[in-house]
């Protein structure tokens, strides 16, 4: 077993109890709107790391409820301080893997998702671990509403088409696909802590919206 | 324990024992110029795959006795069979994990090394697996003469940013760092099969030589 590297996560993490749940949890499910307090758009980022995106996308759209998703705990507290600290009521997070997202949500709560910048896990035989994988899709088919939306950005361009395979295969439809997200003219693009530095660097950023039907 | 996708394939490769051997194999070790037949340049190619660029590059270089290292067997089959329908004498493949190499090669027997397009393992927790990681260097700082080059090649930005510091971090020499070779002038370069596919894309690839005093 990995050995924790920071001990004291655990203890900091009790300081953001109000914004930071430890999944899954079936108390949650089915509960989103009740959690937040009020009936709204509910968006989920999957895998959060330290959350620029959620706190920025939060910000500029309060009118939306948004759940951030991350496996490591360690990564989640940046998350949850950038939340606290900018007093964003808007946002939940949860340590989970995503492969237990069907016992976060209920079928057809939510109206949209985010990946960014997965894990591209390039071999083969690592295949299924890709969130864009269509085992992963079949379960964002059942927690998204109809005609809920999936946006999906990776500087990893193997791993893009990898992906557009996959809609394609699920039937699900692709809008605004881009190679090149940052030499395009996408009006609203919220950066990520890693497509800051990256695309600083003349990394290309791909970019497509997703529709389940 | 993942099942063998390729039953077939151990009966393939015994077709083509003279070529692949499989590894670590104390017998190897040091004996290099006794199997070829011959005393020359020693190069090695750190996860040949389907062996593109190594039957490329020891075409357009017969002079050079070149082995590659590849854990995948059902992979370096293929490598294989283009080794020997092309009748390259001068290449050797070995079924190993390049964590084991010092049990493939003598202390200072290689002339050159070649990684291109590794597995970024782009998780911080698997930093090590990176054929770039400190502890891989030392290992071919053994294995390499002195003077040795290693030839990396990547189009995963983060991880060639993080092999520079690594190769800094170990007191090598950098020559020829370029972010992207296909609009350089860099007058040879042989391709790997994801090189050309991905380069035909306009994705990027970085490369930079090392050389370990």
């Amino acid at each position: 077993m990995r050995l924790r590297k920071k001990p004291w996560i655990d203890e900091a993490l009790a300081e953001y109890r109000h914004i930071v749940f430890k999944g899954p949890d079936h108390n949650l499910r089915g509960c989103w709107a009740e959690i937040f307090g009020r009936n709204a758009l509910l968006y989920a980022e999957l895998g959060t790391g330290k959350g620029q995106f959620i706190s920025d996308y939060a910000e500029r759209y309060p009118e939306v409820n948004f759940v951030g998703i991350e496996a490591q705990q360690d990564v989640l507290y940046y998350a949850a301080k950038k939340v606290s600290e900018r007093r964003l009521g808007n946002v939940r997070l949860i340590v989970c893997n995503i492969t237990d997202i069907l016992e976060i949500f209920a079928p057809g709560e939510v109206d949209g998702l985010f990946i960014n910048f997965c894990d591209p896990w390039p071999k083969t035989r690592h295949a299924k671990r890709r969130l864009t994988y269509s085992g992963f899709l079949e379960k964002y088919r059942v927690i998204l509403t109809a005609g809920g939306r999936l946006v999906f950005k990776t500087d990893n361009r193997p791993l893009f088409e990898y992906s557009l395979e996959q809609f394609a295969a699920g039937g699900l439809q692709v809008n605004n696909v881009t190679y090149d997200l940052h030499n395009s003219n996408y009006p609203e693009n919220i950066l990520t802590e890693y497509e800051a530095k990256f695309s600083g660097m003349g990394v290309k950023i791909n970019r497509v919206e997703v529709i389940f039907p």
